[in-house]
């Protein structure tokens, strides 16, 4: 048995034979790491969704997890406010933990508006081989019926202000992996072909 | 199949029966999350010790993944400097990925220096259940005889300014759940305490 004392280079090099490399994880695993970038207005389906796909993964004996607001928003993000700066470094916050949970192996969802091409495009580079764009693309109408927590009838009423889709823009997906349509589609439908997608990948068996 | 259109209602319910919760998550994985804070002076081997847990475990059939400034000081927290508020957020927003971590069944390390006791307590109050503190305490002769980055001559001839141990404080953690001096054990041995710790926790079987 080596002591750590007498061998301060080959503790240099044992930090290296002991990382776990990504194909040794993967196989480790039974599947890769990949980042579903969920995008889309508020009401559209996104958390839904990404849920929905989180426990079919696990009901198929991979790892997933699903970044949204409820623990993004209230922890690693709850000293940024809406400001065009905070907004951005959100995004770039969360396309930094979405690596890492790529790194380590685990089929990663993020749930979150992002509205802005640049943002995204800046998430998709921190991994371009493992970063799958999902629009999540009812009609705003469609989210304005919804309106699960009376957002549209605020921002309609002027008491919220730079709402995506009512005084924000939302700049959609040029060419996202997949695009669904929750209007048409039920959730079950649409997590199917998320599901489907990722075997197509390769990122599950 | 239920149609995602006409049941605004029906998918608020939705979200929350989609949910995996902690509890299904072990039970699926076969183990907890929880998160193993090391923390000691440069040079301590707090990396490499993490790595060789983290490989144990894989190899074990569990899911782990090793934080460190590898992966963090490049991406999430590149543009975060060292005045003493940026050391305060880059502690805060490890303890906060550290968090999502345990919250995805991982069991996750952290290897950073991490120097002040209410930064380490900050981060232990966010999950105070599935915090396990490893103080990897070799005196400082050791880590400045091993010097693997060369930092410490650099410290001590004036090139480096605040570094820890020499002209900043380590604030020895109190309570740590686990100390291991790797002037004395192997990393072998360092690591299989850390391993044998998760099992009499319950963390892994």
């Amino acid at each position: 048995m080596l002591s750590a004392m007498s061998e301060p280079k080959a503790e240099n090099l044992t930090w290296h034979i002991g990382e776990v490399d990504r194909d040794a994880r993967a196989t480790a695993y039974g599947h890769r790491g990949a980042v579903l970038w969920l995008t889309g207005l508020s009401g559209s389906g996104k958390s839904t969704i990404g849920h929905r796909v989180e426990r079919m993964l696990i009901d198929r004996g991979a790892f997933a997890y699903v970044l949204d607001g409820d623990n993004i928003r209230h922890g690693l993000n709850k000293n940024l406010g809406f400001s065009a700066a905070d907004r951005e470094e959100n995004i770039r916050r969360i396309g930094e933990v979405a690596k890492l949970f790529t790194s380590a192996g685990i089929v990663n969802l993020t749930a979150f508006i992002s509205p802005y091409r640049a943002d995204r495009d800046n998430a998709r580079a921190l991994q371009p081989n493992s970063f799958i764009e999902v629009h999540i693309a009812p009609t705003i109408a469609v989210c304005e019926e919804r309106d699960p927590k009376g957002l549209y009838k605020k921002a309609r009423a002027g008491q919220i202000k730079g709402f995506t889709g009512i005084d924000d823009p939302y700049e959609a997906p040029a060419k996202p992996e997949l695009v669904l349509d929750t209007g048409a589609l039920s959730i079950g439908e649409c997590a199917q072909a998320v599901v489907d997608l990722l075997r197509k990948r390769g990122v599950i068996a």
